[in-house]
Protein backbone atom coordinates (compact mmCIF):
# COMPACT_ATOMS: atom_id res chain seq x y z
CA UNK A 1 0.00 0.00 0.00
CA UNK A 2 1.04 3.62 -0.74
CA UNK A 3 -0.33 6.33 1.29
CA UNK A 4 0.20 10.43 0.88
CA UNK A 5 -0.82 13.16 3.17
CA UNK A 6 -2.19 16.77 1.62
CA UNK A 7 -2.91 19.55 3.29
CA UNK A 8 -5.84 22.04 2.14
CA UNK A 9 -7.04 24.66 4.46
CA UNK A 10 -10.59 25.28 4.35
CA UNK A 11 -11.96 28.19 2.44
CA UNK A 12 -14.74 30.92 3.11
CA UNK A 13 -16.37 30.22 -0.31
CA UNK A 14 -16.33 26.05 1.08
CA UNK A 15 -18.97 26.39 3.64
CA UNK A 16 -22.05 26.72 3.99
CA UNK A 17 -25.08 28.51 6.19
CA UNK A 18 -24.73 25.35 8.65
CA UNK A 19 -20.86 26.98 8.93
CA UNK A 20 -19.44 23.73 7.65
CA UNK A 21 -18.07 22.72 4.75
CA UNK A 22 -20.48 21.68 2.12
CA UNK A 23 -20.19 18.66 1.33
CA UNK A 24 -19.41 18.48 -2.48
CA UNK A 25 -16.20 20.39 -1.85
CA UNK A 26 -14.42 17.19 -0.01
CA UNK A 27 -14.04 16.02 -4.25
CA UNK A 28 -12.39 18.62 -4.73
CA UNK A 29 -10.02 18.03 -2.15
CA UNK A 30 -9.33 14.73 -3.03
CA UNK A 31 -8.58 15.41 -6.64
CA UNK A 32 -6.03 17.67 -5.48
CA UNK A 33 -4.53 15.11 -2.94
CA UNK A 34 -4.27 12.34 -5.94
CA UNK A 35 -2.78 14.69 -7.72
CA UNK A 36 -0.04 14.96 -5.52
CA UNK A 37 -0.05 11.58 -3.98
CA UNK A 38 1.07 10.58 -8.15
CA UNK A 39 3.70 13.50 -8.65
CA UNK A 40 4.97 12.24 -5.13
CA UNK A 41 5.11 9.13 -6.99
CA UNK A 42 7.00 10.98 -9.89
CA UNK A 43 3.88 10.81 -11.94
CA UNK A 44 2.29 14.04 -13.47
CA UNK A 45 -1.10 13.96 -14.80
CA UNK A 46 -0.37 16.35 -16.99
CA UNK A 47 1.98 13.73 -18.75
CA UNK A 48 -0.60 11.33 -18.93
CA UNK A 49 -2.74 13.42 -20.63
CA UNK A 50 0.51 14.35 -23.13
CA UNK A 51 0.72 11.44 -23.99
CA UNK A 52 -2.83 10.74 -25.26
CA UNK A 53 -4.44 9.39 -21.80
CA UNK A 54 -7.33 11.02 -20.12
CA UNK A 55 -8.41 9.57 -16.55
CA UNK A 56 -12.01 10.28 -16.24
CA UNK A 57 -13.98 9.41 -12.41
CA UNK A 58 -16.41 6.23 -13.36
CA UNK A 59 -17.24 5.56 -9.26
CA UNK A 60 -17.36 7.60 -6.25
CA UNK A 61 -18.50 7.31 -2.63
CA UNK A 62 -18.07 9.59 0.17
CA UNK A 63 -19.53 9.33 3.96
CA UNK A 64 -19.52 11.80 6.18
CA UNK A 65 -18.80 11.77 9.81
CA UNK A 66 -17.86 14.88 11.70
CA UNK A 67 -18.13 18.49 10.33
CA UNK A 68 -15.42 21.06 9.33
CA UNK A 69 -15.38 24.18 9.93
CA UNK A 70 -14.05 27.50 8.38
CA UNK A 71 -10.29 27.96 8.67
CA UNK A 72 -9.84 23.94 10.13
CA UNK A 73 -6.17 22.56 8.56
CA UNK A 74 -7.00 19.21 7.11
CA UNK A 75 -4.92 16.11 6.45
CA UNK A 76 -6.35 14.18 3.32
CA UNK A 77 -5.02 10.81 2.94
CA UNK A 78 -4.44 8.99 -0.21
CA UNK A 79 -4.20 5.28 -0.35
CA UNK A 80 -3.07 3.50 -3.73
CA UNK A 81 -3.66 -0.36 -2.30
CA UNK A 82 -3.96 -2.07 -5.88
CA UNK A 83 -2.14 -2.14 -9.20
CA UNK A 84 -3.89 -0.32 -11.39
CA UNK A 85 -5.69 -1.99 -14.06
CA UNK A 86 -8.05 -0.19 -16.02
CA UNK A 87 -9.95 0.86 -13.00
CA UNK A 88 -7.82 3.45 -10.67
CA UNK A 89 -9.77 3.18 -7.16
CA UNK A 90 -8.27 5.31 -4.62
CA UNK A 91 -9.29 5.52 -1.04
CA UNK A 92 -9.18 8.99 1.26
CA UNK A 93 -9.62 9.74 4.90
CA UNK A 94 -10.24 13.34 5.87
CA UNK A 95 -8.80 14.35 9.50
CA UNK A 96 -7.97 17.75 10.73
CA UNK A 97 -4.33 17.83 11.09
CA UNK A 98 -3.58 17.01 14.87
CA UNK A 99 -6.69 15.21 15.78
CA UNK A 100 -7.45 11.83 15.22
CA UNK A 101 -11.33 12.14 14.63
CA UNK A 102 -12.24 10.95 11.01
CA UNK A 103 -14.42 13.69 9.55
CA UNK A 104 -14.95 11.67 6.65
CA UNK A 105 -14.09 8.65 4.38
CA UNK A 106 -14.50 8.48 0.30
CA UNK A 107 -13.07 6.81 -2.89
CA UNK A 108 -13.08 7.99 -6.40
CA UNK A 109 -12.50 5.45 -9.01
CA UNK A 110 -10.84 6.55 -12.44
CA UNK A 111 -10.36 4.93 -15.30
CA UNK A 112 -7.40 4.88 -18.17
CA UNK A 113 -9.01 6.06 -21.15
CA UNK A 114 -7.23 6.56 -25.15
CA UNK A 115 -8.16 10.37 -25.56
CA UNK A 116 -8.39 10.25 -29.30
CA UNK A 117 -11.02 6.92 -29.30
CA UNK A 118 -12.92 7.44 -25.88
CA UNK A 119 -12.18 3.71 -25.06
CA UNK A 120 -11.10 2.34 -21.79
CA UNK A 121 -7.09 1.12 -22.11
CA UNK A 122 -4.35 -0.21 -20.29
CA UNK A 123 -2.22 2.16 -17.80
CA UNK A 124 1.18 3.01 -19.67
CA UNK A 125 4.11 0.67 -18.95
CA UNK A 126 6.06 3.24 -17.03
CA UNK A 127 3.11 4.02 -14.98
CA UNK A 128 2.50 0.37 -14.23
CA UNK A 129 6.22 -0.03 -13.09
CA UNK A 130 6.23 3.27 -10.70
CA UNK A 131 3.37 1.78 -9.39
CA UNK A 132 5.06 -2.10 -8.75
CA UNK A 133 7.59 -0.75 -6.95
CA UNK A 134 5.25 1.88 -4.44
CA UNK A 135 3.07 -1.03 -3.12
CA UNK A 136 6.44 -2.96 -2.84
CA UNK A 137 7.37 -0.96 -0.56
CA UNK B 1 -42.21 5.93 -4.50
CA UNK B 2 -42.51 9.39 -5.81
CA UNK B 3 -40.47 10.79 -8.65
CA UNK B 4 -39.86 14.44 -10.09
CA UNK B 5 -37.70 15.46 -12.87
CA UNK B 6 -35.43 18.43 -12.96
CA UNK B 7 -33.47 20.07 -16.06
CA UNK B 8 -30.10 21.69 -15.75
CA UNK B 9 -28.28 23.42 -19.42
CA UNK B 10 -24.35 22.35 -18.72
CA UNK B 11 -22.64 25.29 -18.09
CA UNK B 12 -19.33 26.55 -19.09
CA UNK B 13 -17.84 26.68 -16.38
CA UNK B 14 -19.05 23.17 -15.19
CA UNK B 15 -17.00 21.78 -18.59
CA UNK B 16 -13.12 20.29 -18.17
CA UNK B 17 -10.04 20.27 -20.53
CA UNK B 18 -11.91 16.52 -21.54
CA UNK B 19 -14.89 18.85 -22.75
CA UNK B 20 -16.73 16.72 -20.91
CA UNK B 21 -19.00 17.97 -17.59
CA UNK B 22 -16.68 17.63 -14.12
CA UNK B 23 -17.67 14.65 -12.17
CA UNK B 24 -18.46 17.06 -9.14
CA UNK B 25 -21.23 19.40 -10.84
CA UNK B 26 -23.63 16.33 -11.02
CA UNK B 27 -23.52 16.73 -7.37
CA UNK B 28 -24.87 20.22 -7.79
CA UNK B 29 -27.05 19.44 -10.13
CA UNK B 30 -28.55 16.78 -7.74
CA UNK B 31 -29.04 19.29 -4.68
CA UNK B 32 -31.59 21.53 -7.06
CA UNK B 33 -33.06 18.18 -8.43
CA UNK B 34 -34.21 17.32 -4.62
CA UNK B 35 -34.75 21.15 -3.62
CA UNK B 36 -37.44 21.04 -6.35
CA UNK B 37 -38.70 17.80 -5.85
CA UNK B 38 -39.56 18.35 -2.00
CA UNK B 39 -41.08 22.07 -3.13
CA UNK B 40 -42.52 20.16 -5.87
CA UNK B 41 -44.41 18.09 -2.85
CA UNK B 42 -44.81 21.44 -0.88
CA UNK B 43 -42.05 21.40 1.45
CA UNK B 44 -39.38 24.36 0.88
CA UNK B 45 -36.10 23.71 2.41
CA UNK B 46 -35.86 27.10 3.41
CA UNK B 47 -39.31 26.41 5.69
CA UNK B 48 -37.12 23.50 7.48
CA UNK B 49 -33.75 25.46 8.58
CA UNK B 50 -36.38 27.95 9.74
CA UNK B 51 -38.12 25.29 11.81
CA UNK B 52 -34.80 24.55 13.57
CA UNK B 53 -33.89 21.79 11.52
CA UNK B 54 -30.84 21.39 9.29
CA UNK B 55 -30.49 18.25 6.27
CA UNK B 56 -26.88 17.66 6.24
CA UNK B 57 -25.29 14.99 3.49
CA UNK B 58 -24.11 12.04 5.32
CA UNK B 59 -23.53 9.38 2.35
CA UNK B 60 -23.41 9.31 -1.13
CA UNK B 61 -22.14 7.35 -4.37
CA UNK B 62 -22.32 8.01 -7.91
CA UNK B 63 -21.76 6.02 -11.33
CA UNK B 64 -20.79 8.40 -14.33
CA UNK B 65 -21.38 5.95 -17.43
CA UNK B 66 -21.42 8.45 -20.26
CA UNK B 67 -20.24 11.98 -20.50
CA UNK B 68 -22.11 15.47 -20.95
CA UNK B 69 -21.25 18.01 -22.89
CA UNK B 70 -21.24 21.55 -22.76
CA UNK B 71 -25.01 23.24 -23.59
CA UNK B 72 -26.43 19.13 -23.44
CA UNK B 73 -30.20 19.89 -21.97
CA UNK B 74 -30.14 17.13 -18.88
CA UNK B 75 -32.79 15.44 -17.23
CA UNK B 76 -32.33 14.86 -13.53
CA UNK B 77 -34.55 12.01 -12.49
CA UNK B 78 -35.34 12.73 -8.39
CA UNK B 79 -36.55 9.32 -6.55
CA UNK B 80 -38.13 9.15 -3.30
CA UNK B 81 -38.16 5.20 -2.19
CA UNK B 82 -39.03 5.06 1.42
CA UNK B 83 -40.42 7.08 4.05
CA UNK B 84 -38.18 9.33 5.71
CA UNK B 85 -36.62 8.31 8.99
CA UNK B 86 -33.80 9.59 10.44
CA UNK B 87 -32.14 9.62 7.15
CA UNK B 88 -33.23 10.56 3.83
CA UNK B 89 -32.06 8.68 0.75
CA UNK B 90 -32.86 9.90 -2.48
CA UNK B 91 -31.55 8.31 -5.78
CA UNK B 92 -31.15 10.50 -9.19
CA UNK B 93 -30.52 9.00 -12.45
CA UNK B 94 -29.36 11.81 -15.31
CA UNK B 95 -30.10 11.35 -18.95
CA UNK B 96 -30.62 14.12 -21.68
CA UNK B 97 -33.55 15.36 -22.14
CA UNK B 98 -35.48 13.51 -24.81
CA UNK B 99 -32.32 10.84 -25.13
CA UNK B 100 -32.77 6.97 -22.98
CA UNK B 101 -29.11 6.85 -22.45
CA UNK B 102 -28.13 7.00 -18.91
CA UNK B 103 -25.29 9.18 -18.07
CA UNK B 104 -24.91 8.82 -14.50
CA UNK B 105 -26.77 7.40 -11.26
CA UNK B 106 -26.64 8.02 -8.00
CA UNK B 107 -27.55 8.26 -4.35
CA UNK B 108 -27.09 11.06 -1.43
CA UNK B 109 -28.55 10.22 1.78
CA UNK B 110 -29.27 13.32 4.01
CA UNK B 111 -30.46 13.35 7.58
CA UNK B 112 -32.35 15.02 10.07
CA UNK B 113 -30.65 17.57 12.73
CA UNK B 114 -31.60 19.84 15.02
CA UNK B 115 -29.62 22.60 14.38
CA UNK B 116 -28.74 24.05 17.85
CA UNK B 117 -28.05 21.06 19.31
CA UNK B 118 -26.37 19.05 16.32
CA UNK B 119 -27.97 15.96 17.02
CA UNK B 120 -30.01 13.48 14.69
CA UNK B 121 -34.00 14.36 14.93
CA UNK B 122 -36.96 12.35 13.69
CA UNK B 123 -38.51 14.23 10.53
CA UNK B 124 -41.28 17.23 11.31
CA UNK B 125 -44.79 15.61 11.29
CA UNK B 126 -45.85 17.26 8.33
CA UNK B 127 -43.42 16.12 6.86
CA UNK B 128 -44.01 12.83 7.56
CA UNK B 129 -47.64 13.48 6.33
CA UNK B 130 -46.44 14.68 3.00
CA UNK B 131 -44.20 11.55 2.06
CA UNK B 132 -47.00 9.19 3.42
CA UNK B 133 -49.19 10.52 0.51
CA UNK B 134 -46.18 11.10 -2.05
CA UNK B 135 -45.19 7.39 -1.25
CA UNK B 136 -48.96 6.10 -1.50
CA UNK B 137 -49.55 7.55 -5.09
CA UNK C 1 -30.03 48.05 -26.45
CA UNK C 2 -31.31 44.89 -26.94
CA UNK C 3 -32.20 42.87 -22.79
CA UNK C 4 -32.80 39.89 -22.02
CA UNK C 5 -33.82 38.44 -18.34
CA UNK C 6 -32.76 34.86 -17.21
CA UNK C 7 -34.27 33.85 -13.77
CA UNK C 8 -32.12 31.71 -10.98
CA UNK C 9 -32.87 30.51 -8.05
CA UNK C 10 -29.80 30.52 -5.07
CA UNK C 11 -28.93 27.65 -4.30
CA UNK C 12 -27.53 26.08 -0.60
CA UNK C 13 -24.05 25.37 -2.12
CA UNK C 14 -24.01 29.33 -3.12
CA UNK C 15 -24.67 30.16 0.02
CA UNK C 16 -21.49 30.89 2.65
CA UNK C 17 -21.70 30.97 6.31
CA UNK C 18 -23.06 34.28 6.93
CA UNK C 19 -26.02 33.57 5.42
CA UNK C 20 -25.92 34.82 1.78
CA UNK C 21 -24.89 34.23 -1.93
CA UNK C 22 -21.02 34.29 -1.77
CA UNK C 23 -19.83 37.11 -4.30
CA UNK C 24 -17.97 34.94 -6.73
CA UNK C 25 -21.54 32.97 -7.59
CA UNK C 26 -22.98 36.17 -9.18
CA UNK C 27 -20.42 35.29 -12.13
CA UNK C 28 -21.76 32.08 -12.70
CA UNK C 29 -25.06 33.51 -12.87
CA UNK C 30 -23.84 36.06 -15.55
CA UNK C 31 -22.72 33.49 -17.58
CA UNK C 32 -25.56 31.53 -17.50
CA UNK C 33 -27.78 35.15 -18.49
CA UNK C 34 -25.41 36.01 -21.32
CA UNK C 35 -25.62 32.25 -22.71
CA UNK C 36 -29.41 32.34 -23.08
CA UNK C 37 -30.03 35.95 -23.75
CA UNK C 38 -27.51 34.86 -27.01
CA UNK C 39 -29.66 32.04 -27.44
CA UNK C 40 -33.05 34.21 -27.44
CA UNK C 41 -31.26 36.04 -30.56
CA UNK C 42 -30.68 32.92 -32.16
CA UNK C 43 -26.80 32.29 -30.94
CA UNK C 44 -25.53 29.20 -29.60
CA UNK C 45 -22.42 29.67 -27.64
CA UNK C 46 -21.92 25.99 -28.65
CA UNK C 47 -22.30 27.03 -32.53
CA UNK C 48 -19.39 29.88 -32.15
CA UNK C 49 -17.07 27.72 -30.89
CA UNK C 50 -17.87 25.11 -33.58
CA UNK C 51 -17.07 27.49 -36.00
CA UNK C 52 -13.20 27.96 -34.30
CA UNK C 53 -13.98 31.12 -32.71
CA UNK C 54 -13.67 31.00 -28.90
CA UNK C 55 -14.79 34.09 -26.31
CA UNK C 56 -12.51 34.28 -23.25
CA UNK C 57 -13.35 36.77 -20.49
CA UNK C 58 -10.90 39.61 -20.73
CA UNK C 59 -12.73 41.88 -18.42
CA UNK C 60 -14.83 42.19 -15.41
CA UNK C 61 -16.02 44.41 -12.65
CA UNK C 62 -19.31 43.81 -10.24
CA UNK C 63 -20.73 45.92 -7.40
CA UNK C 64 -22.39 44.65 -4.87
CA UNK C 65 -25.21 46.58 -2.66
CA UNK C 66 -27.23 43.89 -0.90
CA UNK C 67 -27.31 40.46 0.06
CA UNK C 68 -29.15 37.71 -1.90
CA UNK C 69 -30.43 34.70 0.69
CA UNK C 70 -30.74 30.86 -0.04
CA UNK C 71 -33.69 30.27 -2.00
CA UNK C 72 -34.60 33.27 -3.49
CA UNK C 73 -35.29 33.59 -7.10
CA UNK C 74 -33.41 36.36 -8.79
CA UNK C 75 -33.81 38.36 -11.84
CA UNK C 76 -30.37 38.76 -14.00
CA UNK C 77 -30.96 41.29 -16.27
CA UNK C 78 -28.35 40.93 -19.22
CA UNK C 79 -27.86 44.08 -21.40
CA UNK C 80 -26.44 44.41 -24.93
CA UNK C 81 -25.58 48.15 -25.46
CA UNK C 82 -23.25 48.26 -28.38
CA UNK C 83 -22.36 46.83 -31.60
CA UNK C 84 -19.74 43.87 -30.66
CA UNK C 85 -16.17 44.60 -31.97
CA UNK C 86 -13.40 42.70 -30.94
CA UNK C 87 -14.45 43.18 -27.27
CA UNK C 88 -17.85 42.46 -26.87
CA UNK C 89 -18.91 44.50 -23.38
CA UNK C 90 -22.20 42.88 -21.58
CA UNK C 91 -23.89 44.38 -18.59
CA UNK C 92 -25.78 42.90 -15.77
CA UNK C 93 -27.95 43.71 -13.18
CA UNK C 94 -29.09 41.35 -10.71
CA UNK C 95 -32.65 41.63 -8.82
CA UNK C 96 -35.11 39.64 -6.68
CA UNK C 97 -37.84 38.44 -9.38
CA UNK C 98 -40.66 41.32 -8.14
CA UNK C 99 -38.41 43.66 -6.52
CA UNK C 100 -37.02 46.79 -7.55
CA UNK C 101 -34.29 47.02 -5.07
CA UNK C 102 -30.84 45.98 -6.74
CA UNK C 103 -28.76 43.63 -5.42
CA UNK C 104 -25.69 43.85 -7.89
CA UNK C 105 -24.23 45.67 -11.07
CA UNK C 106 -21.80 44.19 -13.00
CA UNK C 107 -19.69 44.22 -16.32
CA UNK C 108 -17.84 40.85 -17.80
CA UNK C 109 -16.29 42.00 -20.93
CA UNK C 110 -15.22 38.93 -23.61
CA UNK C 111 -13.46 39.15 -26.80
CA UNK C 112 -13.67 36.93 -30.14
CA UNK C 113 -10.31 34.96 -30.11
CA UNK C 114 -9.55 32.69 -33.10
CA UNK C 115 -9.25 29.04 -31.23
CA UNK C 116 -6.02 27.73 -33.45
CA UNK C 117 -3.95 30.85 -33.49
CA UNK C 118 -5.18 32.00 -29.99
CA UNK C 119 -5.52 35.54 -31.73
CA UNK C 120 -8.28 38.85 -31.33
CA UNK C 121 -10.41 38.17 -34.21
CA UNK C 122 -13.79 40.00 -35.67
CA UNK C 123 -16.67 38.59 -34.76
CA UNK C 124 -18.80 35.98 -37.32
CA UNK C 125 -20.58 38.32 -40.06
CA UNK C 126 -24.13 36.49 -38.88
CA UNK C 127 -23.38 37.33 -35.34
CA UNK C 128 -22.99 40.99 -36.11
CA UNK C 129 -25.93 40.81 -38.40
CA UNK C 130 -27.95 39.26 -35.25
CA UNK C 131 -26.66 42.43 -33.43
CA UNK C 132 -27.32 45.28 -35.72
CA UNK C 133 -30.82 43.86 -35.67
CA UNK C 134 -31.20 43.39 -31.90
CA UNK C 135 -29.52 47.07 -31.13
CA UNK C 136 -31.92 48.90 -33.99
CA UNK C 137 -35.37 46.96 -32.25
CA UNK D 1 2.83 49.20 1.12
CA UNK D 2 2.59 45.32 2.80
CA UNK D 3 2.82 42.51 0.45
CA UNK D 4 2.69 38.81 0.47
CA UNK D 5 2.85 35.96 -2.25
CA UNK D 6 0.41 33.03 -2.16
CA UNK D 7 1.08 29.90 -4.21
CA UNK D 8 -1.32 27.93 -5.71
CA UNK D 9 -1.57 25.02 -7.95
CA UNK D 10 -3.95 24.94 -11.07
CA UNK D 11 -6.65 21.80 -10.33
CA UNK D 12 -8.43 20.19 -13.01
CA UNK D 13 -11.67 21.08 -12.03
CA UNK D 14 -10.83 24.88 -12.70
CA UNK D 15 -10.25 24.39 -16.24
CA UNK D 16 -12.60 24.95 -18.82
CA UNK D 17 -12.79 23.00 -22.35
CA UNK D 18 -10.18 26.07 -23.77
CA UNK D 19 -7.67 23.94 -22.03
CA UNK D 20 -7.49 27.28 -19.22
CA UNK D 21 -8.13 28.09 -15.94
CA UNK D 22 -12.15 29.63 -16.28
CA UNK D 23 -12.26 33.29 -15.12
CA UNK D 24 -13.90 32.62 -12.18
CA UNK D 25 -11.36 30.67 -9.84
CA UNK D 26 -8.96 33.96 -10.00
CA UNK D 27 -11.27 35.23 -7.52
CA UNK D 28 -11.51 32.21 -5.17
CA UNK D 29 -6.97 32.53 -5.46
CA UNK D 30 -7.54 36.12 -4.59
CA UNK D 31 -9.75 34.92 -0.99
CA UNK D 32 -7.01 32.01 -0.16
CA UNK D 33 -4.28 35.28 -1.08
CA UNK D 34 -5.90 37.65 1.27
CA UNK D 35 -6.66 35.04 4.24
CA UNK D 36 -2.97 33.94 4.45
CA UNK D 37 -1.92 37.58 3.44
CA UNK D 38 -3.83 38.66 6.83
CA UNK D 39 -2.63 35.52 8.72
CA UNK D 40 0.88 36.29 7.85
CA UNK D 41 0.26 39.97 9.65
CA UNK D 42 -0.95 38.27 12.75
CA UNK D 43 -5.02 38.06 12.18
CA UNK D 44 -7.56 35.48 11.35
CA UNK D 45 -10.41 36.14 9.65
CA UNK D 46 -11.71 33.55 11.85
CA UNK D 47 -11.20 35.32 14.79
CA UNK D 48 -12.37 38.55 13.15
CA UNK D 49 -16.27 36.80 12.81
CA UNK D 50 -16.10 35.66 16.24
CA UNK D 51 -15.49 39.24 17.74
CA UNK D 52 -18.78 39.94 15.59
CA UNK D 53 -17.24 41.06 12.71
CA UNK D 54 -18.24 40.29 8.87
CA UNK D 55 -16.42 41.26 5.98
CA UNK D 56 -18.65 41.32 2.64
CA UNK D 57 -17.23 41.95 -0.47
CA UNK D 58 -18.58 45.31 -2.03
CA UNK D 59 -16.84 45.56 -5.10
CA UNK D 60 -14.18 43.86 -7.61
CA UNK D 61 -12.84 43.76 -10.99
CA UNK D 62 -10.18 41.50 -12.81
CA UNK D 63 -8.23 42.20 -15.81
CA UNK D 64 -7.34 38.94 -18.07
CA UNK D 65 -4.26 39.08 -19.63
CA UNK D 66 -2.68 35.79 -20.68
CA UNK D 67 -4.33 32.51 -19.57
CA UNK D 68 -3.36 29.97 -17.14
CA UNK D 69 -3.07 26.12 -17.69
CA UNK D 70 -3.47 23.18 -16.22
CA UNK D 71 -0.90 22.08 -13.27
CA UNK D 72 0.75 25.63 -13.48
CA UNK D 73 2.28 26.77 -10.14
CA UNK D 74 0.92 30.64 -9.77
CA UNK D 75 2.32 33.30 -7.65
CA UNK D 76 -0.91 35.51 -6.11
CA UNK D 77 0.58 38.75 -5.04
CA UNK D 78 -1.76 40.28 -2.72
CA UNK D 79 -0.79 44.51 -1.49
CA UNK D 80 -2.36 45.90 0.92
CA UNK D 81 -1.81 49.78 -0.11
CA UNK D 82 -3.83 51.73 2.20
CA UNK D 83 -5.17 52.36 5.75
CA UNK D 84 -8.31 50.23 5.92
CA UNK D 85 -11.31 52.31 6.66
CA UNK D 86 -14.37 51.31 6.52
CA UNK D 87 -14.09 49.88 3.22
CA UNK D 88 -10.59 47.63 2.64
CA UNK D 89 -9.46 47.36 -0.86
CA UNK D 90 -6.68 44.41 -1.68
CA UNK D 91 -5.32 44.39 -5.21
CA UNK D 92 -3.79 41.41 -6.72
CA UNK D 93 -1.49 39.81 -9.57
CA UNK D 94 -0.99 37.14 -10.63
CA UNK D 95 2.10 35.32 -12.55
CA UNK D 96 3.63 31.76 -13.13
CA UNK D 97 5.96 31.19 -9.76
CA UNK D 98 9.29 32.55 -11.56
CA UNK D 99 7.90 34.10 -14.68
CA UNK D 100 7.65 37.82 -15.24
CA UNK D 101 4.58 37.72 -17.39
CA UNK D 102 1.48 38.84 -15.84
CA UNK D 103 -1.45 36.84 -16.36
CA UNK D 104 -4.36 38.53 -14.50
CA UNK D 105 -4.17 41.79 -12.31
CA UNK D 106 -7.14 42.75 -9.94
CA UNK D 107 -9.12 44.34 -6.55
CA UNK D 108 -11.06 42.93 -4.36
CA UNK D 109 -12.72 45.62 -1.95
CA UNK D 110 -14.47 44.22 1.09
CA UNK D 111 -16.13 46.54 4.24
CA UNK D 112 -16.34 45.85 8.08
CA UNK D 113 -20.02 44.91 8.86
CA UNK D 114 -21.60 44.40 12.49
CA UNK D 115 -22.53 40.71 12.18
CA UNK D 116 -25.34 41.56 14.15
CA UNK D 117 -27.10 44.71 12.82
CA UNK D 118 -25.81 44.12 9.31
CA UNK D 119 -24.27 47.60 8.88
CA UNK D 120 -21.05 49.26 8.29
CA UNK D 121 -18.59 49.47 10.78
CA UNK D 122 -15.12 50.75 11.55
CA UNK D 123 -12.32 47.88 12.04
CA UNK D 124 -11.41 46.62 14.97
CA UNK D 125 -8.17 48.48 16.85
CA UNK D 126 -6.18 45.88 16.80
CA UNK D 127 -6.33 45.57 13.47
CA UNK D 128 -5.87 49.37 12.58
CA UNK D 129 -2.46 48.74 14.91
CA UNK D 130 -1.45 45.94 12.79
CA UNK D 131 -1.55 47.37 9.33
CA UNK D 132 -0.39 50.97 10.43
CA UNK D 133 2.81 48.71 11.62
CA UNK D 134 2.42 46.98 8.36
CA UNK D 135 2.08 49.77 6.13
CA UNK D 136 5.20 51.63 7.60
CA UNK D 137 7.37 49.17 7.25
Amino acid sequence: MYEYVYQHRVRYRECDPMGVVYHTHYLDYFEAARTEALRDLGIAYRDIEAGGIIMPVIDLDVQYKRPAHYDDMLDIVTRFETMPSVRVPIAYTVQRTGDADVLATGTVTLCFMDAERRRPTRPPAAMRHTFEQALAD
